[in-house]
């Protein structure tokens, strides 16, 4: 995404909302520092705060602790609050950074005390009838302490559990409710649930090592933590680990698996590289965009580069399929913590460049193609072409390895509105000519369903073809 | 308090649980730096955390803001955090310092969205029917995120809002189903209310500066502030400012005010000397009760001393009345903060004595009058005693400004279960051996009723009288 | 010292510079721990940066570990910093807080490579010829890297070393041309050495616990740590402490012992009350001033108060001596820490007193004697007799526990330029006016010899009889 | 440097010593700031400590502030410290982190007070005669601060000034004596001097922007501050930045410039790829490496990755020579920060791979030539080389764009020694096997001249040819 790497920009670009993970060590060992090494693994899912939650299944039934702070994982846990975390049963969540709610109220996982005793929860995505449910449950005098969907979602578990047989059963009758996206874990004091949307927005899978199970958002958490890939939790699934082992509820998985609408824009751009969803490869993925590109967009060239780190795969793709040598043009900053002291509108725009810098001999006198995952304002792209033509690139091509953003998503992203976008009303020689690009290609709708094996996608953001009809006011709750 | 002053038992003294401090400036202006001040002048009441909620009246229903953290005032609060507290009404808090549930999520005030918008809830005090009330709403399907008193109040306010018309008349529903001590302040978007449970236990009054009306727990910080006291809320009062002005209800004040039960504990210790409550000057009590110890049980002394700070007054007291001199026989080491590293178990118990040290030269050879407010488990009086007589006091006579501790309290004091008591079960020559002492009297029973001129007052941890029925099983719920 | 208790001069008080502490385990155990707390009870006479320095006496010989850092000791030091200190002789710095040159560089102790190895030095005091000292020593190409005295003392130390066999021979040499005021703690790998100039100015004193020697500013940071006095360090003494015991020099020592000239404002303000100070207890000659103060400058009142806390035992004195009683008018407010955000000038002067508040009730109606140890500026003296008028004081009778302060002075204490104190060509009366006190009477210069029975002292502040000619331009250099 | 990526050879790596990085506004505006934003581009050469100091060339002759502290430019500095920071000439530094001596103390630059005023230092670079002369300085009575170098320059800097003109004279006149790796930027209070030894192992360039010149490390610290390159020093050379121009002294310059010995590893691996040294760009360099590994040991493979982020412009390159697809096998988290809690022992090394992760997807099945910028101990590669193997990668073949290490290095590179290196005493193929590749290979040493363009370079490392006699005892003084 290239949003971030400009110091003006750097908090607009588009970011996936949370990462989720849980684990459930049934030979009763204390966990949290594996979820701690877990939850860094999914840190690109969020950066704004994060948490974990324990319980000791040995320990009382009301005993689940929580720590939670903003920033980092690195930043909010120390070996000393990590320690007193005891208990083998765990979920942990990381949350991305915005400049509106930014609390540490809206920290996840929220623990919460109910009828039957106490639960946590973490969640990744964003319901599209937060809004009429937060209403209803406050005609009945509820209050609510957070300003995210999560809380609402926690809600309508507690209330089910008071008439439910078992935990599982409460998450079942609570997801009959809510329509949109979510990937959940829920932690009781004996059991770890994990559930997902029967759409399949965001990803959440099934690991193991030893007696140890896990929850996680991206298999690569799972590589992190030594454990092996057990599967997908399938859209709809609800799964729950006890000591007794995993059982599975498919009720609400839909018969007809056409209706699933996983996000592509986790293979385009949130995931991992290294994280496998739904049986499909990232890597792979955005190595097949890139050669797609250079089958339908090519172009005369001395280098591809790609826009780091995320525009890489796409453009060795490119390279790849082309034969046009890989190279690297820009250098990333990677010591510009968030802790920078941001450079006052008195140095001049093009004057401190501290986060990225051109390698101005590999590009001078050179024809580039230069690829990215995406275009959202505009203004990074432009400026980064802008860059290479200040080092002396003779020519620069803009690949894209997504369609152009035209569309709001429900579900869990935040594209922003569309008068905001720079494709929305434009035409291609529009957008390129206010990017100063040469020549400039998106990937073609088309080529979407390829890039995840044929399994069945969301594409609303580019398409407008929304799989749940979209709310008509504004959301007012937040991603989970 | 002796106990503070003593390295082992440095948490284990009597403490009270909350201080409150409200502002409505009908002027407009930013108040959450009063507030600021004025919570450093309730910090005796609380340091475990502390918390500033603001609204601003002319902006948006919803805004309510606020910054919360564990520790001091001084610690929690930085001029950057303050400052991004904008509005003209704002209520502040003080919590005290427990291990068991010392967590940022029991920090207050509570703020919470609910039907009809939001609210902040400061409370000091205590329910004794916080368990029940929080079942039946567990019942309905509420959650609960803190293990404290003060959000089951939240909710019955919450509740009740939705089919009252005001919010003040939702305070007073509400306060119709809690039993036990409460001084809250309740900040809506637009109001500020203030309300005092009709037993008057904790204290709550109201001051003004220009056109600024405050809310506080003692009168000490409208000093701070700059503000005039105006006057005390009456117990079972329920107070409302607003832009047109102060509304008063006083629908649940008892009748007959002698049912009012006022802690006395409050004049003998927990307030600052320099508090008024209901019209009468701490300090002042605390003279007389030093007085009343010189007519009721005089001695034969060269001196008499103040164990630091909160002995002091009844020592001048004491010496007033008796003629014998006031002296210093101890200095306490104010440096000595929260993250003192305490001594190992190595050094000995007498070797390291970092937080108050006897005035050798100052009681060498002579007969010392000691004053203490009380005693609670008796080794930190013992040990002081100890430390008197290894400086050379020749004979040192402990007199307590108030009768022993027999009882629990369930009315917002943390006094430790009988059986931790030193006063349990033992003859007043028992508790003397114990201490060391060469005599020890406390103040009798009969004399509380002139310490605060006559007012109705609660003595259950004295006397046992509870002018509430205790709850029958332990609390579950904590103070606020 | 008045000016702390006042938000707009808090750092314009008289401060004593410098604290000094050090301790060796013939044993050889570790001993940075007791040095730690030993600095908790030397806090007050610096607060702006700390430090300490160990060597294991098994070790090599060139391995002095230190520690230094701004601010309190409690915030200094952590758990884990200390437990790195390992050895089992060890020296400790306290530094007071000016605005100019409070950085990390000028923190104590000194830990420096020289010819024949390390050494480590802690100072109080200030020199006269440390200009002179330190352009004579640059000449030959030295550097320094800090702008206090005690480099310059270091550099002689180590530069007599060369030439010298022992270390305390080099002390000795060092101090031959060294002029004015220190107490010095060197800490060579094997051998701890304490040093006091022959004038006496600051304190320094031997103390001893099992097999642990001590030297420290005060004798209340050995009641601290539990060791026993053994006697001060004689003023001219060099005193050295190795495994095979304490060995004395007493070659610079004055023969006319009449020619020291201990500060007299040691006992006045500047030591803790339970300090001893060449065999006079520092809370008995305050005592003592304030009897004289009674018996030289009566007045007939109803309550004597002093100004918290250094007022407090003259005002004991007053009392005890006048037979009228001892009260409180002054709340001191002890949670108001370093980090405390000062109230801007927005806030009227009078509107915000966060730090001292009157004890109205008390003080209303009465003609109060008030004591204070002495009176600079005058602008917080005012202001407290304002307080007490406010607040309904009849009459308000300032009595002063030491003589005006007319002269700079050049021995370690930051007396401002003449020209901004209030004694300073002003009559009594004209101080009286201007402080709107009834009264005001201060201390007899003749009274001065009878406050530390009789021992040679330097009043230079009061008379500008200065026992060491003062330099001719400014003092480049500061204090230790 | 591969160790960098391992969680146990985390520190292990090699690293250069240091960065400078010094500004001087002729126009007087304050600059400390820019100075800030250069120092993020030269992070990667010191991660332990940075600090800036700046002088007022309006403001007293005495007047040199410096802020310093352990840590990355982002944790050390606040927006607060910075703009205390005032001046328009200023000297920064950044300083890498070692076990040893990573204390405050040794943090730079040195700001020292002497005869003639004061001045401050930053050094990068290691002197073999280190030793001698600090020992030759204590003799006359100096004593040392720091383990530091960089003391010993700026003694002789300050003692040569007392007898030369100026002080761009004094630099020269120390030189005369410093022997070793030095590129230095004194600033005294009117002027900025910048210095490399007559070697020119050290990169040192010159820089301007409006009126404002430079002196630093990298150029592309120049880039990230908008400034342009004007010039690199010349080897010997001495260059003084003055309101009236700038000033060259070429005196120590060799006449015969083949004795220059500019560090190779530079090209190789230390200085950023955007870096261009003595005219030579180093990603060139880099990618040149890789086209000669490919073209003097090829090998037939189905892809090339490198070992991130030192690896990859050699792997770009091989790739580009050989027409083997460039592609990306591991990922590494950049998350993981200097507070990262390391996992403990009792997971297994294997189990927690937090800093890198392995593609499965891309290396399932494919030969693979990975390539790496050097080997030192062995172990990280070896577990690299497992990584990949254990992904399914058929076949590994490694690539190194270095001649194996053999000997230490004595001009400010931390080569371990000798018996730690894994190429020491082995021949290729016992590497190779100790390190499980298929097959292995180094760049020739015959290659290394065309990495730079034939300029003269240091190859000691390899060859043991060293361009100064090494000391003949250990080194005692450590870099700067």
């Amino acid at each position: 995404m290239e949003e971030q790497f400009s110091e003006e920009c750097v908090d607009s670009g588009i970011h996936e909302e949370c990462g989720v993970f849980g684990a459930y060590d049934f030979d009763g060992n204390d966990i949290a520092s594996t979820v701690y090494y877990g939850l860094f693994a999914l840190q690109h899912r969020g950066q704004e705060s994060c948490g974990i939650a324990v319980s000791d299944t040995n320990g009382p039934k009301k005993n689940i602790q929580v720590h939670k702070g903003m920033g980092l994982v690195n930043e909010v846990f120390s070996s000393e609050n990590l320690e007193k975390l005891k208990g083998n049963i765990s979920v942990g969540h990381v949350r991305y950074s915005t400049a509106g709610s930014s609390t540490r109220e809206n920290a996840q996982p929220l623990v919460l005390n109910y009828y039957k005793g106490t639960l946590a929860l973490a969640h990744n995505g964003n319901l599209v009838n937060a809004l009429e449910l937060r209403e209803e449950l406050e005609k009945t005098g509820a209050i609510f302490q957070t300003t995210i969907d999560s809380e609402v979602i926690a809600y309508h578990v507690a209330k089910e559990r008071i008439s439910s047989a078992t935990a599982e059963e409460a998450v079942l009758a609570a997801m009959r409710k809510l329509k949109g996206a979510y990937s959940l874990i829920v932690m009781s004091p004996r059991k770890l649930i994990g559930a997902r949307d029967p759409f399949g927005f965001r990803p959440l899978c099934i690991g193991k090592r030893d007696n140890t199970y896990f929850l996680t958002s991206e298999t690569c958490a799972l590589d992190t933590v030594g454990a092996e890939f057990v599967r997908d939790v399938e859209p709809g699934e609800v799964v729950t680990l006890t000591p007794s082992g995993i059982v599975s509820n498919r009720e609400l998985c839909f018969k007809d698996s056409s209706k699933q609408a996983r996000c592509i824009f986790e293979y385009i751009y949130f995931a991992r590289p290294d994280a496998v969803i739904d049986g499909v490869g990232v890597y792979a993925s955005r190595i097949k965009a890139g050669r797609f590109l250079a089958m339908d967009s090519p172009v005369e060239a001395d280098m591809v580069v790609g826009v780091p780190e995320s525009g890489n795969p796409a453009a060795q793709g490119y390279a790849m399929e082309s034969g046009i040598p890989y190279g690297t043009a820009f250098i990333k900053n990677s010591y510009v913590g968030r802790t920078f002291i941001k450079p006052k509108q008195s140095m001049r725009e093009s004057s401190v460049q501290v986060k990225l810098n051109v390698l101005k001999d590999a590009v001078k006198g050179k024809r580039i193609v230069m690829i990215d995952d995406s275009i959202v304002r505009g203004t990074t792209c432009h400026r980064i072409v802008r860059m290479l033509k200040d080092a002396g690139a003779k020519e620069v091509h803009v690949r894209i390895s997504s369609p152009p953003f035209l569309h709001p998503c429900y579900f869990g992203t935040d594209i922003p509105s569309e008068d905001q976008l720079i494709a929305y009303g434009k035409t291609l020689d529009e957008i390129r000519d206010s990017i100063e690009a040469d020549t400039l290609a998106y990937l073609g709708m088309e080529r979407l369903k390829e890039l995840n094996n044929g399994l069945p996608y969301c594409d609303a953001c580019f398409s407008g073809n929304y799989p749940i009809e979209p709310p008509t006011q504004d959301i007012r709750g937040e991603q989970g």
